[in-house]
């Protein structure tokens, strides 16, 4: 690990802001891109050395661990960086780094923790990081982490791509843009959350508590994934997220099937009609009032829509489907909408391990994608009273015998955090130079889509700190986000550098004065 | 362990049967019982050492362990004792115990293998036996196993109750009317299955071979529960049993419910649909022509029916059930009827381990309990055309990538073995023998059940061997069969000695000549 700090705080003062660089220099992005040629397998380590810290947000120990590292690495870059409180959760990781003369301040935005795991559904240990020549389910084999990297291998652990790599990708951008001798066109801040995965509940205490400090013309999202296209995007919106875990109940013990079937209730069955009374297979929600909230498109969105590449064969190929929900509706539209995904199902036991009884239990888990301007406290209405109007009835604590001898039907719910879903209108000016720096940091066109089917707590930054808010994502689609084998390509890690150091350099001389 | 050879042979060889006993001696049953009180300690321990043996049907090392172990057992007992060959299953245990003079031959059918464990669920080690006073859900506690056993002791293993008490019962049987001198009345053969749990797919290869040897007046099994009154009872039939597991599929790889929820088909959503499509949740079966074959019941059956103690009250409170199916229709009707019974489900996770995903495939276990004249072959048939008219191609392996590009609702299913159901006749000669003596052996009404709910291949003494068939079971009722903490309450195992020592030894004489 190089030593940084005394040659980043200099960067960080020195540099002076705006100056026209030479005309024979070559194009900004040719330098940052002949910089990251050179460094490929010192980034790629210092990010699979960030990896190998396990990140499931009620790790505690350590989550401290991700967090004192990612503030050490801050550091060697010259950043004021430190933890603040946690209200409660994981310390958020704060750093800023200032440039002299610059009238603008850009908060950049990631996650540190990660999804929990199942280590069983993992070909190698989800904290091990390994590099592979290609997919895993492609056959892909590891590879070394050592001399020419290959842009199509891909570095696999459980947050290679959601969210550990825009971290390591921004300090590379600062890297790059130092050995370059181009400075920053705006302040820096970082704000690193350690809990998005758990469904950030103390993000609104911290960032209320820390207002003054995470103040900013602009707040980007770096979380999330590219477009399925492979074309680098820009996101707008993010749909808000909540969940519920749901048990329905049986005998008090299990039954043999034998003695006891087509008489003693079986809670697998009641489970499988309560699903099937949510949505039917095709996505429709059944829940009465479940979409009325939903805020109706802009004309500015409805044009980027129309120019969101098509994806959706390509998709159902790689994906082994024949159809799709909604009789073949596309992706960019159905995620517009919200939804109820049924993410698990459990009763008895299946295959060698079933036995022939009456389970005393089913659980289901769900979640819920929201748009705007649906809230979790209403989806949470609407939920309650649609199983109660299908005979449930509902408590939030296991039901004692006595319960269970009054009411035939009765469903525990246990609630998740939640939070709405969010949108920063297209037009606005400074989402219009957003857009052009990206573009041109890149060399190519990209995406702009009205929202992420994703959530991320956007509405926070719009609510508690009037901010525009907008998503800067550099992740590959097909990184097996939040399921094991996750992984990051590497040219999406290549692209993001380009990309942050083309917003950092010239993000302030876009804005309107 | 008492050495027992010699005596058993002596015993076997040298008592007179059918001398009258002497006018001033108490009753055999106060004989019997007296010589069990004497003994409590040394049968329970012999019990517990026999299922001190994993007895998994699939564990093939312990499943000879066991075998072993109770051809030990009769031979000390002066049974001609052997394996039979299993024909590819686990090895029957076949015994023979000649009495003197006796025209008529009972063949005693028990099982040695378990149902499968979940160690997870148990309060204790499954093949770890402990004594408790009390039930385990009633906060039993361990006891030792010595001193004055209380009746309402139970023995907590797998296989307690199914159904290794009824060996040791039978052997103790035998012991005390060798002690009490008082002769078999009739030949004793017992065959000992070792697979029964996993649906007997040898049984039918095993009696075809051994025909000859296992002809017999009567055959008795001795499996299954008491009724639900406590009352000991005799059942003339048994409901046949099949099963299947399902998986439908999702995306190849589990895919993050934001960006791909209501757009990529979810499995577990399938799975609920075609759950609640086979039944709903009162118990009405909705696969078109499932229960045509249905036998309809005789007059002997109503009338026996309508003397069955009504328990369902009880039942529904000790199970913390509000109502049961069907709109509470009594339990002893419902076993009447065909049952499909889903014995688990599986997709994704729920609780803390749910991750916001869609699952890659979904599964459930089903087991369908059959009454004659159904056949598990028919029942299959209907089955998968249920699921053809429901839109699901069916498979029975795992589909590739390029039949799920063609087909948008898969189900493969995997059918387990299957039997179909039997009833002997309530009103044949040696039915009502039976029940005569084993009233007297017990000195009360016994109740005698036209079906038991559970499955036991008793169609095959029916049709292989032309026998009729009663069942004798001994177990009490709640004693979590087929699930965790599996236990047997030590007062039908005493009420079992009685009942098998009254058989032995009155049965000959009670039968027409």
């Amino acid at each position: 690990m190089r030593k940084w700090t005394a040659v980043g705080l200099l960067f960080g003062m020195s540099v002076s802001v705006g100056a026209a660089p030479p005309r024979a220099r070559p194009s900004l992005r040719d330098e940052v891109r002949a910089y990251r040629a050179a460094h490929e397998v010192e980034i790629v380590r210092e990010l699979a050395d960030l990896l190998s810290i396990p990140n499931v947000a009620s790790d505690t120990p350590n989550i401290a661990r991700n967090a004192d590292r990612i503030v050490a690495l801050l550091k060697q870059r010259g950043f004021a960086a430190r933890l603040l409180d946690g209200q409660g959760g994981p310390p958020p990781v704060y750093g800023e780094l200032r440039a002299t003369g610059a009238r603008r301040t850009v908060v950049v935005y990631a996650h540190y923790d990660g999804q929990p795991v199942d280590p069983t559904q993992w070909t190698g240990d989800p904290w091990n990081p390994v590099l592979r020549d290609k997919p895993v389910e492609a056959g892909g084999r590891e590879v070394p982490l050592a001399g020419a990297l290959e842009p199509e291998w891909r570095l696999y652990a459980r947050g290679a791509s959601d969210d550990k790599a825009p971290i390591v990708g921004l300090l590379a951008a600062v890297d790059a843009l130092r050995a370059v001798k181009t400075p920053l066109s705006v302040n820096l801040k970082v704000f690193f959350e350690g809990e998005e995965e758990a469904g950030s509940p103390h993000l609104e205490s911290v960032l209320r508590a820390n207002a003054e400090l995470l103040r900013a013309d602009l707040w980007l999202l770096c979380d999330g994934p590219v477009h399925q296209s492979r074309k680098m995007q820009l996101y707008f919106g993010a749909r808000g997220v909540t969940g519920v875990d749901l048990t329905v109940y049986g005998p008090l013990r299990a039954l043999h099937s034998g003695h006891y079937g087509n008489w003693a209730p079986n809670p697998a069955v009641v489970l499988a009609h309560l699903i099937a009374g949510l949505r039917d297979a095709d996505g429709r929600i059944h829940v009465a009032g479940f979409s009325d909230d939903a805020r109706a498109l802009t004309d500015a969105e409805r044009d980027a829509l129309a120019s969101v590449p098509d994806v959706d064969a390509d998709l159902r190929r790689a994906l082994g489907l024949a159809q799709t929900e909604a009789g073949g509706a596309r992706l960019v539209e159905r995620i517009l909408l919200p939804a109820l995904n049924v993410r698990g199902l459990a009763s008895g036991h299946v295959g060698d391990k079933a036995a022939n009884a009456i389970p005393t239990e089913a659980s289901a888990s769900i979640d819920f994608r929201l748009v705007p301007d649906q809230t979790p406290t209403r989806v949470r209405e609407l939920f309650e009273a649609h199983l109660a109007r299908e005979g449930f009835h509902v408590v939030h604590e296991a039901p004692d015998a006595a319960t269970r001898q009054v009411h035939s039907r009765i469903v525990k719910l246990v609630w998740g955090p939640g939070y709405p879903g969010a949108r920063t209108a297209l037009d606005l000016p400074i989402s219009l130079a957003v857009r052009r720096v990206v573009s041109e940091a890149l060399g190519t066109s990209v995406v702009s889509m009205p929202t992420l089917g994703g959530s991320i707590p956007m509405h926070l930054f719009q609510d508690v700190l009037n901010s525009p808010v907008i998503g800067v994502p550099i992740a590959n689609h097909d990184n097996n986000q939040h399921a094991a084998n996750e992984n990051l390509r590497l040219q999406n890690l290549w692209d993001g550098i380009d990309l942050y150091a083309g917003i950092l350099a010239r993000l302030g001389a876009a804005l309107p004065r």
